[in-house]
């Protein structure tokens, strides 16, 4: 047999306008990325039963029988460097978006997942249990498509306009207008909106597995910093809330609100143990588009949590960038044109307040 | 401040009987893995308007006006090894499961992902649209839930329960029972069964977008091989009868039949220009569980297609490892304990048929 397309020829017949430059915008790193070891295993889960309408089937008809499946399960990536310095970090997602996050941003730079893996850290990345990589428990849904349950049993699954990113995620003034001094790179707006997915967050049972499922994951890593962002932002309190045994740290990236969980005296105990940085961007005032719902509130909020918590004996900080000097982030700062650099005071103050060295 | 839980004290404090053991089980490599390059993008995806109905929001209420959302994108993760000597290769999942299907094994051994690209192969793990960490299109879902459209509307969700998984999937004779020369890891089933998530295809417009959008990822990358898997294992053909310019070859590991779209002339013109490996496991004539479904019909619709292929004067092949000594694998390879050995022959086939050095 004969080969008539080589590779050589394949590159050579790139078709002519066809390409989308999305994987070309790129940036490859100058320096390779050496790694001990990387990969992805699951957290958790549980095994619940389910009819034959519950599952439904690839070929049309249910299957003959029920059975079971996993839900509530949690996908995590990970990647530890070959020279593991750093206290291992876990980044969480927050709304309507997944692991992608963390990773490379919408204008093809390196995310905070490889820069913390190229600082030592030993990096993992979770899909929340009920998006992306992570799936969601589908028995109400094929309930409700089958008539055994009303329509109004469907819970709430939702994703937010472009239009609307750049109001709630602060990424410019108005849709399609810049802050003169914004971090975020609005050129690659789009790019951002083709990483949101629907939020099936309402399928979840109470207490939100999510919380267990970070508190487990840290105790399989044997001790590590917690990081969630927005939706997930106080995530780690809550995670931490549930069982702080392996809980080096907590980071709390723009949280909708520090005190959504009406903390106990026994969480309040639990965060004065372990140190706490809360993280917010720029431009707090700015109309979210949204009723009821200020980052300005979700500020004060973290703000007043950080003074609770030190003044009960704990170790919390809140890093405002302006503060410092560094204006124009968005909510999603990780995305920023400047994101390295405020990973790089995040893993200051890990450096600081985490781990052997800490001062 | 003061910091009262350092790491090292996290890491004493390890809560006993807490951890699960899925981390644990992750088996390091011991040969470090050094990357040119690594990440994550989108390819395709169309921007669509959206009802605030349709959108729903985080906070209870439809958002004020409704706006434009991505909809019909592939996410990608992809690793470029730092010495890249072979030709890049693609590796698309199959039904129920996400781009974690060719990653680290249920039992924590490396899989092809890795695998490949140790062997100098750029490699490219896409989540199937409206799977994963590409998303789907919630506007029917909304309407319906809305009461603005009937619940017959509401798309087909599947998943497949663990015990059907056994002859479905052909890892045992039946729930609970190893073949004795079984490749896959059976101890190892429920991990499997994490890794299964709901199946949206049905959300999907037609022609499926994940065809295009394929086709589109091999002419990002400038040539590639594609593979794909059961449910998407005869998707590699369907990419390139859209346009084959940068495709190098085809992988069709364990599709469901190699005859489902009715290819044209113009289509088997096509395939017989590109190299084409088709892939089945051992056990064939098992019982599915399902009705009117059966492996060795998919293996026979396969094998006669490669002879079509190759009558017209292309280059195909069937690799069937029970021709070659190796019995007892599964639906699923990549998985089995054998994965790395079937990837052997894998490589040696796109080393002899693909590329520069392509006899």
């Amino acid at each position: 047999m004969k080969t008539l397309l080589t590779l050589t020829s394949a590159i050579a017949l790139v078709a002519t306008g066809a390409a989308a430059q999305e994987l070309s915008e790129v940036h490859a790193p100058t320096e390779p990325l050496v790694l001990q070891s990387r990969g992805s295993f699951l957290v958790g889960g549980e095994s619940v039963e389910r009819t034959p309408t519950q599952l439904s089937t690839i070929f049309g008809a249910p299957p003959a029988e029920g059975g079971n499946i996993t839900v509530n399960q949690m996908y995590v990536e990970f990647m530890v460097p070959a020279e593991a310095t750093g206290v291992p970090v876990v980044m969480l997602h927050g709304a309507t978006l997944s692991g992608k996050t963390y990773d490379t941003t919408p204008d093809g730079r390196m995310g905070w997942y490889e820069y913390f893996v190229r600082q030592g850290h030993p990096t993992y990345v979770p899909d929340q249990i009920s998006r992306g990589r992570s799936g969601f428990d589908p028995g109400v849904y094929n309930d409700v498509r089958a008539g055994v349950r009303p329509v109004s049993d469907l819970p709430n699954v939702f994703q937010q306009a472009n239009e609307l990113n750049w109001t709630q995620f602060r990424i410019g003034p108005s849709f399609g207008e810049a802050f003169p001094d914004g971090q975020f790179p609005i050129e690659f707006a789009d790019e951002m909106s083709r990483q949101a997915i629907p939020d099936l967050n309402a399928y979840l049972p109470r207490p939100n597995p999510n919380h267990q499922a970070m508190s487990n994951l840290a105790s399989d890593i044997g001790g590590a910093v917690l990081m969630g962002h927005s939706e997930t932002g106080a995530v780690p309190l809550n995670a931490a809330a549930t069982d702080a045994s392996d809980i080096a740290g907590l980071i709390l990236v723009e949280p909708g609100g520090c005190h959504f969980t009406p903390w106990t005296e026994a969480d309040m105990q639990i965060f004065t143990q372990i140190p706490i940085l809360a993280v917010f961007g720029d431009y707090l005032d700015l109309e979210t588009g949204l009723a009821d719902f200020s980052w300005q509130n979700a500020y004060d909020s973290c703000l007043r949590f950080v003074e609770e918590v030190n003044s009960a004996g704990g170790n919390a900080t809140m890093l405002y960038p302006p503060d410092l000097g560094i204006t124009g982030n968005s909510h999603v700062l990780m995305m920023d044109r400047n994101n390295l650099e405020i990973a790089d005071l995040m893993l200051a103050w890990i450096g600081e307040n985490v781990g052997p060295d800490a001062q």
